[in-house]
Formats: structure tokens, C-alpha cells, sequence
């Protein structure tokens, strides 16, 4: 099959690999109809050492079931699938608390920029679907895989509810759905910093009340000034850059919540008392896939009450990956849709 | 009056100053029945640069009212009251919600280790309790001042309840205090790092189900041996420095929260994906001077379903207060009640 490798920063090719097979009797094997590039993935693209021996790529896909193993019941050959970033069993004890990125044996998919992807733990982590494979909600759906549900995790570990205020961080497309999300769970005030003007206008339809273009300290006034100088109950940290955490300290409310679903580009940050502690200021977030979120917000992409795969200004054939990393490391797309 | 004056690291002297009068029409004179010795003073005492001009101490008391503002109308002279160790108008935004520290028009006390206090915001920041001033009850009234509610607040903002798996770092006064806290509250498993036996068997006597002894990475293998290798959901860090933190981290079990009410003595720390992301661990805590606490946890005391004061393992005379600071520094004393 066709799939994309890196050899290092700024290198991505696709290639032909071996087809995926069914090696335990709980794996499913699902043919990709739509992947995508992920922010998380420019990462690497900046960063990874050249190497002789490239790394599959991809942790966002839907699809369509191929074949299961003898043990898998939940899903079919022929199904339409949804696969959230992370595999799990959705049994142990951390799954059924609904915290399946910390499943005692799941792990994260990394191969989903391909023709067909190998799923671990399939009765467990596929969310099925009721859509054929040339449905138009496919890149709504294909959110549900990781952009859309991060963003709700980050409106959800930061407590957004019905007349919160919320401070939104970040103009991707994990953030234009934060704002999205924040609106759906009820914010009232959703303040959204981003400098991209084609982006932020895509925020104020996904319910932004405000748009701060401004950064550091003069984006921290403006957004003090948008909220009677106290800040706002919630701020959900969409980028993972240290800066945008040090934004996220000045623009919370004293006693609010800091949700913060940018995969830090840091391991030590201000948390003492002159950040966090002297005014109670909460730290949440993480990785968020659980399958709950799915669960619950596919019934309004299926009914069309939310539009997140708008986020998708561009799609390529899965050859062209390459040029879809190019797009999103420039800025010329916000997210790019891959079709194989 | 005789008043407590710390003039630099070691040095506590108790001096006559002139006595606190009202300053505003919404200040009360108390006269302390009761004081004490804060852990959170032994930092100065450790740190503070010799200086000619002394700084008063304390910020723990109980007294009775003298004299109160024109504009004080919900205490009298005469009555006996908690001063939470802040003070607060108790109607501002940030009151009404609770967070009390975070007062627009608040402080903190600082004067405590005296014969008398000027309190500003009186309506808002005294509690009166029907006790007399030789009432067997003044050491467990004393503790509502700060080191119940701080202990009360850990357990609180690590959402501590009904069957809660709980670690609580510390066995100073409010980590033994946190561990009746998270007790009351229901929590089920209660360890208690700690290693000074006499304070440890007061934790058991408190709730604690375990103890463990050792420390850094010994103590957090124990606590992880004691929970089935995955921790405990609220982590009560009770102390401050940068090795409880690590412990806190250590011992929380994923998608769980560790709870600050340790002054942190550092600003930075770590908090990204190898801490506190990956596993969606949260982080809570501060200040927790809530007056709400104070009334919830008053009629427990007056009816003697807690005995907090049992923290107090030595009392001395106001003039005797720098011996109070030596034998807790010493770590010959647990917490050191003052008599004005």
C-alpha cells in the first residue's frame, strides 16, 4: 500500500509499504477513505533528526472495515468507522472512566496517512458510523478523530458551561473548535486570540464573540480589557508553545481554569505563587480521546447542527501528503484533508 | 501592646508598640485570646535579611471584639470570633463565589502575635462562635483561623469525597489537618507521608489508613505498592518545596489532581507531557481562607466531632513567642499555640 514516511525535518515521502495484516484476533484492518495532517505533526516536520530509516506518519483517519479478527464482535466487515488518535480496550479500569488516552493497554495510532491502517483493540476504540464512504459530512466526521474532540476536551477539563467566559488560545483548527465547542456547551463570552484573519472569521462562526490579534502582554490587555480587567473563567490553551501558556496565565480569571490541549513544547513552567497558586488558578488538559466525546457529539454532525469540518481548506490525493505538510508548516492551509 | 517583631532570619523579638486603633468605619479592634505559630513562618525566619526596622508576625487568631467602625453591624463588642488568616468584604465578585483570597478590596493579616488586631472589613471577615474566652474548645477554634481551612481547602479543590483514594504529603500541621479533612469528607484510603512518628500516629488517629516513611522515589514506589501501582486520585501536598511537588507527581494516579496548599517555595516546575500532560493529571490549590469553610467546619468543632486542636503540642506566653519559633524550627514541636 501507499503511505507516508519521514526521513526527518521537512522530508515526508510516500511510499510503498507492505499492506497491513491482522495480527491479533482483536485487531481490525480498515481501509483509510479520508486522513489528514495534523498540527501535532509539524513537529517532527521542524524537528526530527534525518534518519536512514524513515517513521509512518498519520494518527487521524476514517474508514471503512476490510476485515476483523475472531475475537472482534462490535464491528463488521463493511462498517463505517471512526477512529479517535488512541487505541484502547474500553473495559480497564481508566477506559471506563471514560479515560481511554490512559488505557492499561491501549497507545496511539501513528500510520493513518495511508491506504489502510491496522487497528488494535478494534471492538474497543471504533465508533461506527451510519455513512457511505462518499457521504459530504465526511471531514465533519473526520474531526471526531482528533481535532473536534480535542478541542471539546480542552472546553471540557476547563469546566465550559452554560454562561462561562472563555479565553480561547491559538487560531488552528484545534482552536477554532475549542470555540466551537465552548459555544455548544453554553459560553457566553468566547474570546479567541489569533492573528489570522481568514481563521478567526471561521472562529466567529463557530461562535467567537470577540478576536484579539494581539500578542504577549498587549494581547493579555486586550483581553483583560474585554473583561472588566479580571479575565476569563476558562482559558483553553490550543497551541503548546510557552508563550501561548504564559498568555493563557495572564488572560484566567483568579480561581479559573487553564485547559491546555497544545502538546507542551516544554517540560518546566510557572505554576508558583506568583502565576497560579496566589489566585488559585487551576491546571488542566491533556491528550483527549475519548471515545465518550465521540459518542456524544456525532449525533450532531450526523443531524448537521455543527459544521467542524469547515477547518478543511484544503484536500489532497494521498500522494500529494508531502505538499499538504508544505501548506500547513507556510500557513497557506489551516488544516489539510488527505484522500488516498 | 506587646507585640511579635521579626528583625531578620532567626531573630524574633516581642516589643511594646503603640496599640491598634480603628482605622475606617468598617474596622474592629480584637483582642487575641489566642494566636500562633505558622509553618509558613518559618521561610522568613529562615530567609529574612537582617533589617533595622523589624516586620510584625503572625496572622492566626482568635479573640474578642473591643471596639468596632460605625459602619460594623453584624459584630458587637464583646463577641468572640474566627479571623480567617485573610481579610475580605464578603460581598465582592470574587467573595460571593467563595474565594475569599481573591477579594477586591482583601488582605492578609500580619500582626496576629499580638495582644491586639485591627481588623479591616469586620462584617466581612469575622465569624462569631458562642464560646467564652477560657472555653476547652480555643485550640480547635484556633485551627479555623488557617491551618484546618488550608488543610480543608486541599481536600476541597482535589475534590476529595465519598470512597476518594487520597495521598496527602506532610505531616506538619496541615498535612495532619488535611488528612481529617479528606477523612470527613469520605475519602477511603488515606495515606500520609510523614516521618516523625509522633505526628504520624496523630494522622492515624485522624484517618490516615497508611503511613509511609520513606521518601522521593522510595516513598513514591510505597505509595504506588499500597494502590495497586496507579496512585491515588487527589494528591494533598501539604508542604511546599520542590521535592513534595516531584512526590505529588509520582504518587497521582492519571486523569487524577494534586492539590497545593504548601506555600510554594519556587515558581517553576515541571508540568509538561512527562508530568503532568500525558496523563491529564491536574493541578488545583492556594490560598483557602474561605469564610464558607470556616462555617462549614465550626459546628463539627463546637460539638466535638473533630479535634483539630490536637495539632497543638506546646503552648507558650506572648513573650515566649521566639521560643515557639525555635522548637518548631527544632521540629520539637508540632505547632505552637501563643498565649497574648
Amino acid at each position: 500500500m501507499r503511505s507516508t514516511v519521514m526521513y526527518g525535518a521537512g522530508d515526508v515521502r510516500v511510499e510503498n509499504l507492505p499492506d497491513p495484516k491482522l495480527e491479533q484476533p482483536t485487531d481490525a484492518l480498515v481501509r483509510v477513505v479520508r486522513a489528514c495532517v495534523c498540527g501535532s505533526d509539524l513537529h517532527p516536520y521542524h524537528s526530527m533528526p534525518a534518519a536512514e530509516q524513515g517513521t509512518q506518519m498519520g494518527h487521524e483517519f476514517i474508514g471503512v472495515v476490510e476485515e476483523v479478527g475472531s475475537e472482534v464482535s462490535l464491528i463488521s466487515r463493511g462498517d463505517f468507522v471512526i477512529a479517535p488518535f488512541a487505541y484502547f480496550d474500553n473495559t480497564c479500569e481508566f477506559c471506563r472512566e471514560g479515560l481511554t488516552t490512559s488505557c492499561e493497554h491501549g497507545g496511539f495510532f501513528s500510520t493513518a496517512q495511508s491506504e489502510a491502517v491496522r487497528v488494535p483493540l478494534a471492538d474497543g476504540t471504533l465508533v461506527k458510523a451510519p455513512v457511505g464512504d462518499d457521504s459530504a459530512l465526511l471531514p465533519s466526521l473526520l474531526t471526531l478523530s482528533d481535532v473536534l474532540i480535542t478541542g471539546h476536551h480542552a472546553a471540557v477539563m476547563g469546566q465550559v458551561g452554560p454562561g462561562t467566559s472563555v479565553t480561547v488560545i491559538g487560531d488552528g483548527a484545534v482552536g477554532l473548535l475549542a470555540v466551537l465547542a465552548a459555544k455548544r456547551l453554553g459560553a457566553e463570552q468566547i474570546v479567541l486570540m489569533g492573528r489570522h484573519q481568514a481563521r478567526t472569521n471561521l472562529g466567529r462562526e463557530f461562535g467567537a464573540t470577540d478576536v484579539v490579534a494581539e500578542r504577549g502582554e498587549e494581547g493579555i490587555a486586550k483581553v483583560l480589557e474585554l473583561t472588566g480587567g479580571k479575565g476569563t473563567r476558562a482559558v483553553l490553551e490550543c497551541v503548546g508553545y510557552m508563550n501561548a501558556y504564559e498568555m493563557a496565565i495572564g488572560t484566567v480569571r483568579s480561581g479559573g481554569i487553564i485547559s491546555r490541549v497544545g502538546v507542551p513544547q516544554y517540560e518546566e513552567a510557572p505554576i508558583g505563587m506568583g502565576s497560579l497558586f496566589g489566585r488559585n488558578v487551576r491546571l488542566a488538559g491533556g491528550p483527549g480521546a475519548q471515545r465518550s466525546y465521540i459518542e456524544e457529539l456525532l449525533p450532531d454532525v450526523l443531524e448537521g447542527r455543527i459544521e467542524p469540518g469547515k477547518v478543511f481548506d484544503r484536500t489532497v490525493a494521498l500522494d500529494a501528503t508531502p505538499e499538504g505538510y508544505t501548506a500547513m508548516d507556510e500557513r497557506t492551509a489551516l488544516k489539510v484533508l488527505v484522500r488516498p
